[in-house]
Parts: C-alpha cells; sequence; structure tokens
C-alpha cells in the first residue's frame, strides 16, 4: 500500500544497491560511447515551453510536466517551463545555439533522466533514464554503422550477448508500398499493422490491412511475402521494380557490411518486416531483440529532416536509443561486483582510544579499502564484532588498551575468524597485500 | 545576448570539456565517500508538493518550482508536484519510508541536481549540483568526525589543499548568549550580525547590534571578546560559568581531536565567532574556508531535530554540504586529463576500403583508446589528416590500396608526423605499447 513517504506515482528511490548497479552500467556506457569518439552532452532538467511543445504532436503534450511560473506569476495558473520529454528535443536546440562550437559531424551520447506523465505500470515509469547515442551533420552510411558498433559494444560491455540486431530500412519499405500500389494515404496504417506480425496471426493482420481499405487480396501478398521462410530473398527479388526499393535494400547490405567488420556476424540480421513505429526516420532502421525479452530492447535509425523539425538546424541526422530501463533489468543485481557495506570495520573500544581508530581506519583507506569507525554508544567487542559483520565486513581492525600497549592492531578476518597483529605503520601495506591492491593506486572506484 | 536556442535563464548545457571535469569531479567524490562507508541514495527530482512546501519558511516555498498538475486538472492551474529544493527534505522522506531496511546508522552521501527559482547571477543559477554527507541515528561526536574528515578527503582528493576548516559549535555561542545574559528574543539577530565580522568592521557590527536592541556596552564586549587576538582562550575564559558553552567546548575540542588524527592539524581550527547561518544546528558547526575565496566553500554540523521538523522520524543527525558549484570553479579546466576529442583517428581512403578502417578503430578501441572513423565526404588523405588534426588524435591509422596489398597499416604519430607499417593483426599490440597500456585491461574511463 502506497505511503504517504513514498516518492511520487512512477518514480522511484535509488537505495546503496540499485544505485551501485545503475552507476556501474552507466559508467560502462560513458567508457564504450568515448571510445568511439562520442562526446557527453548534459542539458538541463527542464525547457521553455515553447521549445519543448508542439513537436511530437498532441499525445506526446498531454504527457509533458509543466512548470508553473513563479512569483506573481504564479497565480496565472500558466507554465513557462517543463521538464524534458526526451534527449532529442534538446539535441536540437543545442545544434542551433552551439552550431559552429561543435564539431561536425557531432557525434554525441547522452544518459540521464527524462520525465512523461504516462500511466505508470510494471517497468514503465514517470522518471526514467534515456540513453541515446546519435551523430549529426553527416548523410554517410558509416555514420549508421558506427553508432549501431557502439550500441552493440554497449550492449556486450555490459555482459548481454544474447540479443539480436534487426535491420531494415525505411527506403526499402516504401519500395514495398510502391511496388505492392499501395495508396499513399494508408501507407502509414498499413506498415503499422504489418510491424504486428510478430504478435499477431498473419491472418489477423491481413484482416487488420483489409479493414484499414487495402484490397485483401494484395493485404495477403504483403503478409505471405514478409512471412515466407525465404522473406529476405522474396522481398530482394520483390523490390527489382523500385528504384527506393532498390537503394533500400543497398543501405542495409552496407550498414550490415560495416558492422559485420568488427562484430559477430550472426548478431546483425536483415528484417524485412521491422518497420520500427516512428515516422521520422528516412533510411537504414534497427531494433535489438534479446532472447525470451518480449519487444526491443532499443534501436535507432536515421533521420534526416527530425533536427530541423524539433527547431533545429536542417542537418541530416543518425542515432540509436539504448532502452536501458529495460536492459537494466536483464542485469544481475551483483553486476557490479560490490560486496559487503564496507571492506573494514574498525571497532572502538574506548573513549581514549577513538583517535587511533580514526587513524586506522585512514590507513585502510590508503589501502584502497572502504573502511567505517564504530558510531555507536556499545564499548564492548562482541557487540562490535556484530556490528562488523553485519555490515558485510571482510575483516575488522581491533585496537584495544592491550593493543595500545603492544603499539600493535589486531587485523580480524571475518571470514576465518583469523587474527594477526600487525604494527600499526605497517597496516596499510599489509591490507594492500591482502587485497593484491597498489596502495599508490588511487584509481579504487566505488559507486 | 540570450538566443531563443539559449538554455533557460539560470540552467547551463554542459558540452563535452566541461561534462568530462564535472563527471570526474563527481567520480572522485563518490570514490572518497564510498571509502568511509557512506552509501549512495538518489531520489527522484520531484516531490509532492505537500512533502516540500512550508518546510524552510516562506522565502525558501517562493523559491520552489512547483509542477503543474496534468490532464484535466491542468486547467486548474494547480500544482501536485514540485522540484526538488535540497537534498535534506527527501532524505527526511527516504529514513521514514525505509527505516528498517537501512543499517543504523544510516551513513548516505548525494550528488545530484537541485532548483531554486532564485534571481540568476555570477555563480547563482536555478540549476545546480549539491552534494551532501550524512549521518542519521547515532548523538555520537565521532559521527561529526567523519563526515568533517570525508569532506576534507574530498576536497584534497580535487587537488584542493589550501583551505581552513572552522570549526564551532552552536552549544559554544549558546553558552556566550548565556554569560553576556542577551535577551532571548534577540539571541538568533545577535549572533547573525556577529557573523559578519569578516565582511564588516567591529564598529559597524557594534552598531548594528546595539540597533538590534543590545545595550551597546554589551555589543562592545562581545564584539571585544570575539575580535581579540587571543579570542579563542578569552572565549574559553568566557565561558566558564556556562555548563552549556563548557558542553559546547568539549564539543569542539573533540571533533577537533578526532579529525586531528588523521588530517594535518593546521588544517583545522577552532573559530568561536563563526554561526553558520542556518537555525537548526544543534551541537558542532563547521565551515570550509579558502585562501582568496568570498565566503565558504561547504560546512555542516550537527541537526539532532531537523529530520523530524521536514517530516521524518525523530533521529540525531549530523551532514557536511560541499558548495560543489564554487568548488568546481576551483578546479583547472583540464583537471580531468582528457586530451584531444580522440586518441585514434581512422581515415577512410576508398569505399571498398571502410570494412577494414572500421575493424581498424576497433582493434585501436581494444588496445583501451578512443578511435573514431572519417564520416565526411573526401577521399583525400591530406584533408582527413586534417581532419584528424583537428581532432586532437594522437595517431591515424592509414589504410589505402597500398597498405592493404601489402596487409599492413600505415601507424602515423601526429605528433612527430612518424609512420611507421604496422601488420594489422599486431595493431592492438603496437597500440598498447605505444600508450603504455595493458590491452586485457578493460578499465579505461573516459567520460
Amino acid at each position: 500500500m502506497p505511503s504517504q513517504f513514498d516518492p511520487p506515482s512512477g518514480t522511484r528511490d535509488f537505495l546503496a544497491a540499485e544505485y551501485a548497479k545503475r552507476e556501474w552500467a552507466f559508467g560502462v556506457l560513458r567508457s564504450v560511447f568515448a571510445s568511439y569518439g562520442f562526446e557527453p552532452l548534459q542539458t538541463p532538467a527542464f525547457e521553455r515551453v515553447d521549445v519543448l511543445l508542439g513537436k511530437y504532436g498532441d499525445e506526446a503534450d498531454k504527457l509533458v510536466f509543466k512548470i508553473l511560473r513563479r512569483g506573481e506569476h504564479e497565480a496565472s495558473g500558466e507554465a513557462d517551463l517543463a521538464l524534458r520529454y526526451d534527449m532529442t528535443v534538446p539535441l536540437a536546440r543545442v545544434a542551433a545555439a552551439y552550431g559552429g562550437q561543435l564539431p561536425t559531424p557531432y557525434k554525441r551520447y547522452v544518459i540521464g533522466p527524462v520525465w512523461r506523465a504516462d500511466r505508470p505500470g510494471k517497468g514503465r515509469f514517470r522518471e526514467f533514464t534515456q540513453c541515446d547515442v546519435d551523430t549529426l551533420g553527416t548523410r554517410s552510411p558509416l555514420a549508421d554503422a558506427e553508432v549501431l558498433c557502439a550500441h552493440h559494444d554497449a550492449m556486450v560491455a555490459l555482459g548481454l550477448t544474447d540479443f539480436t540486431i534487426n535491420v531494415n530500412s525505411r527506403q526499402v519499405l516504401a519500395g514495398l508500398i510502391e511496388v505492392f500500389a499501395v495508396p499513399a494515404e494508408l501507407a502509414a496504417a498499413v506498415l503499422t499493422s504489418l510491424d504486428k506480425l510478430d504478435k499477431l496471426s498473419p491472418a489477423d493482420v491481413i484482416t487488420e490491412i483489409a479493414g484499414r481499405g487495402l484490397a485483401e487480396a494484395t493485404a495477403g501478398e504483403l503478409v505471405g511475402l514478409l512471412t515466407a521462410p525465404d522473406a529476405t530473398d522474396r522481398m530482394r527479388a520483390a523490390l527489382k521494380p523500385s528504384d527506393t526499393g532498390m537503394a533500400g535494400l543497398d543501405e542495409v547490405d552496407r550498414v550490415i557490411g560495416l558492422a559485420r567488420a568488427q562484430l559477430p556476424a550472426e548478431r546483425i540480421v536483415f528484417a524485412p518486416r521491422m518497420v520500427r513505429g516512428l515516422s521520422y526516420y528516412t533510411g537504414p532502421i534497427w531494433e535489438l531483440t534479446a532472447a525470451g525479452v518480449p519487444g526491443s530492447i532499443g534501436g535507432g535509425g536515421r533521420y534526416d529532416h527530425l533536427i530541423a523539425t524539433l527547431g533545429g538546424p536542417d542537418v541530416p541526422g543518425t542515432g540509436t536509443s539504448l532502452g536501458i530501463e529495460r536492459v537494466l533489468m536483464l542485469l544481475d543485481d551483483d553486476v557490479a561486483g560490490i560486496t559487503g557495506r564496507v571492506d573494514v570495520a574498525v571497532p572502538v573500544l574506548g573513549e581514549d582510544l577513538a583517535e587511533q581508530s580514526f587513524a586506522l581506519a585512514a590507513a585502510a583507506r590508503a589501502a584502497g579499502l572502504r573502511a567505517s569507525v564504530y558510531l555507536g554508544s556499545s564499548g564492548k567487542l562482541g557487540k562490535q564484532l556484530r556490528w562488523a559483520s553485519e555490515l558485510g565486513a571482510r575483516w575488522c581492525l581491533i585496537y584495544g588498551h592491550a593493543e595500545r600497549d603492544a603499539d600493535v592492531v589486531t587485523v580480524r578476518d571475518m571470514v576465518s575468524a583469523e587474527q594477526e597483529e600487525v604494527s600499526a605503520d605497517d597496516l596499510t601495506q599489509y591490507l594492500a597485500e591482502q587485497t593484491g591492491a597498489d596502495p599508490d593506486d588511487a584509481a579504487a572506484v566505488w559507486y
């Protein structure tokens, strides 16, 4: 039952474990994208309302969170700002604002939250992370292949290999519409229906297309072609009369050929019936599907007029979007490899010994370890060892009056319960040897 | 002049260089806080409006960005959500929501944006990053010293060492009020005036305090004590009649003593006239000042009733806040150590050679380098070398028809202009040797 202390509907609090997993994944993604020469971009959470609205149609506008004007204007009930709905409208604004300062082509990635006032549901949030990789300013199919390869490498770096990249082209689909003489006004609806062949039976799709106004015989031929075992060969043959269709096939072959220069051939296939909903695509399109996961886990394509439509300069573009919230659900919870809340627990066995406990914790940190001093009120070792155990600490540094008199610290292995006396001066070196870490290496990254 | 493409007033776009600097700093901070056993927390950008409003007074409420209700409720002009104003109200909500699931004490850090509808100005933003470290659930002075030490270590890890931590206690100040018999209703105003002794002359502060209603003679004695060269000694003597004041001095000495167990003694001092504005502090307080930087660059203290006041459980707390936007301004722009947009540029010297260029870029990435393939339309080497140079690439991998026939790649050092022929199969190993990197080490982190 939701309580008054829950986060707002459709949003989430990320405590330590979930945060570690997410931040690990984002770090992996940043490294992969940077390795391709994509640059990071971060824009504000909100934009002026006129920048955001009217870009994706009325339905999308209803999902935009609008921010009330402030001060004396608040009473007007009007909004002048709105939370970003996606990462593409801000990209269009940035391309317009910094055109000359940006390299050409402009290759950027972005990882950050977007907000949509959608009805919350299983796996559907009102605040969720989007991860986009885009290249603006070139029509080269190499750019399409590059964002696609970066997307591929990102999935592999996250540890996911059981997926397929399905490639098609809007020009292939346009050619299909052309050779089957589908009336222009029915084209979009017919393609939308064909896209459902993964979910619906061929008969249902034929019925749906016929219901939209296309002759049932033509609908049957279209569906027959796309569901045939040799659909790709039949597609290639069928498109011969259409220059657009043939150009689309060339596009598909080029992107797949370039990608296969660096990734396993079986991970990328021509998928002639994949439509990829959004209407702004103009060239190659692709979608990633994972075994056992319904729907897509990301995808993208070429969009040569979108940036201008969104208020930016008239530059061609291509990009891919990672479906990162779905991808995160596919990862193991402990993928970040962080165990225990700390590595080293440091009891405090007397008020006069607390300074030394602080110094011991600092020595453990110098070995690249996470160390925490006991902050409770008990002076008893037994109770403090239980605290260390609850924290999941690997070692406990015991320093009582006996240790003070002998000028040592007792290092307790919390797994084996073995104890060893170590000189305080040697502690950093000793712990570094236990972990195999280089004490001069400050590179330990813990989230 | 602001253009329609600028980000909203008081917000910023972070392009590659600025993003790299910020993300580097945040990574350093996360590592330091984690090394103390502080856990990360991330809450949504917005909270329900009733969670946020009425917590910090009317002035703060005016600065909250409120989000309009959606759908049919939009016309009401009412807000039901609001962007977070700080990180403490969300912490109070989280402490209430997950009490039993959180460790005791709960040590958490948070780095993320907050939003305030303040008048934008130099260094004052409407969207800015807050970085807080807090411990809830213990009254131990060790907890105060621990957040303070974590704050200290974070500054040092960022490369900043020229700062001082000024420590005082609200109990010291309460004792001062007591021994000078300042009427209770004047206490807060008198302390606020005394806090201005860094900016105003002693005479001006005396006048201001007298103007608030305190006898001018008493004001003079107070200011005289706090501005004396031996102010700390005189403070210790003056507080003797006050139990509260003496408890405050013990508190200050304890925190400083614990901190000095692990940090240079000169970085932390007793600062008897430091008041630290916010009234919710109940124990030790501290503020960081850097040479040549006006005001503070962070600070904190103990707040034993704040979480309950903010709607959370009645738990004691202590915490520190990093003033990260100011700290970022103190860092060198190239502190992240990232040079050039890529390390390796890969020309494409013929349409039939593009696949090989893709494979060469992949081989460079396998050596931990950032590599980018030429996406432009020129087939000329000279033009593509200029492109490589503009990117700041360290190496250029030249693969023309001559290289194809000889089964090699020409590696051009962009600094020395020297070229070497390398077998494509050996390229990863060759580049790794040039950089001193281990090709099996996938840990290269580029933002």
